[in-house]
């Protein structure tokens, strides 16, 4: 079908104008297969626009610029298992550490990462695009702690958000210091001491 | 006197060359004059040099990019009571999280950090210079959570490393999306959850 479609529930509602469905594939597939073949060097709204055979005012119309656009890719490649519901606040924060840094190192994904926070420190356009991005996430990993309080695992006074936000900054740091964690047993330690800080009395 | 003394116990004995300290002083101080003055646009080993009256190779032998430079020149301007020994891990936290996010907010340093940060991304010596970095301010927060375990205020088995990792990602990551915090009320969740889960049974 042509016909746009109510935007999906998805993170870019707030851009006004609506999508064509197959135009925004065709675009995010052209963005995916050129970091992949070229690396980062090699992407560029105009070699997006060409290999979509898209207007490259189109994809500005939805993205307002390359970091936007490298996020979309960056989000798509990210796998599903990372988050998980285990029932227990540190066995989540396991999966979703050992899931994040094995894709950060294994695939293309942490250099896209590591690009895209570059850029956002002297961009104004792609520190926005990253702050949104960051947002998103932090509710997202929010929701592992979310539930342990639900579940009174977690003290109720814990404040979900300052607990994703240390559960960012420590993996964004060891990517930007290249030290990504791949030791089950380190990693588990990094889980268990974010989350006995936050446990309920006597739990 | 211009003879060449031993290096001090300072954090670039790694570097072969001997330094005569009176021109050590004259090309920090020149650094520290352009940043201010010129900001991070007008810093340029050159420009350096010429103020510092230095040779650029001088300049080079001693640091070996801009980036280490720079680094020098943020780690001189950081005010030395952002590291405190007040008896409670708590409390020493909360004055260096205070302390750093009022000199980033307030000086130039953020965006110096910032700038320096986003150079490791894209060049190699660059990332040297910023993983040095990273280690030794690692190791000096480290000491927080040492002395804690030293207390007996920390469990024994809690990874002091870890433990300064967290903090550095956090402060990074609130620099990097430009969300230093400043409420004191925060401020002192941040040290709270973060000093929690690292508390000794019992205390």
């Amino acid at each position: 079908m042509s016909t746009p479609e109510p935007e999906p529930e998805d993170r870019r509602r707030s851009i006004g104008a609506r999508r064509s469905p197959e135009t925004e594939a065709a675009i995010l597939m052209a963005a995916e297969a050129i970091v992949t073949e070229a690396g980062i060097a090699g992407f560029s709204i105009e070699a997006v626009a060409k290999r979509a055979r898209a207007g490259k005012p189109t994809i500005y119309k939805w993205w307002p610029n390359k970091t936007a656009l490298l996020l979309d890719v960056y989000h798509r490649q990210k796998p599903a298992n990372v988050h998980s519901d285990t029932g227990s606040v540190e066995e989540d924060l396991l999966v979703f550490l050992t899931g994040i840094f094995a894709h950060w190192g294994d695939s293309g994904a942490g250099q896209i990462f590591r690009y895209v926070i570059a850029e956002a420190q002297r961009d104004a356009t792609a520190a926005a695009a990253l702050a949104e991005y960051a947002r998103e996430r932090r509710k997202q990993t929010g929701t592992i702690f979310a539930r342990g309080v639900e579940r009174g695992e977690l003290a109720d006074d814990i404040d979900v958000g300052l607990a994703a936000d240390m559960v960012a900054g420590f993996i964004w740091q060891r990517l930007l210091t290249e030290r990504l964690e791949r030791d089950p047993a380190r990693l588990r330690q990094v889980a268990r001491q974010m989350v006995r800080g936050l446990s309920a009395p006597g739990t």
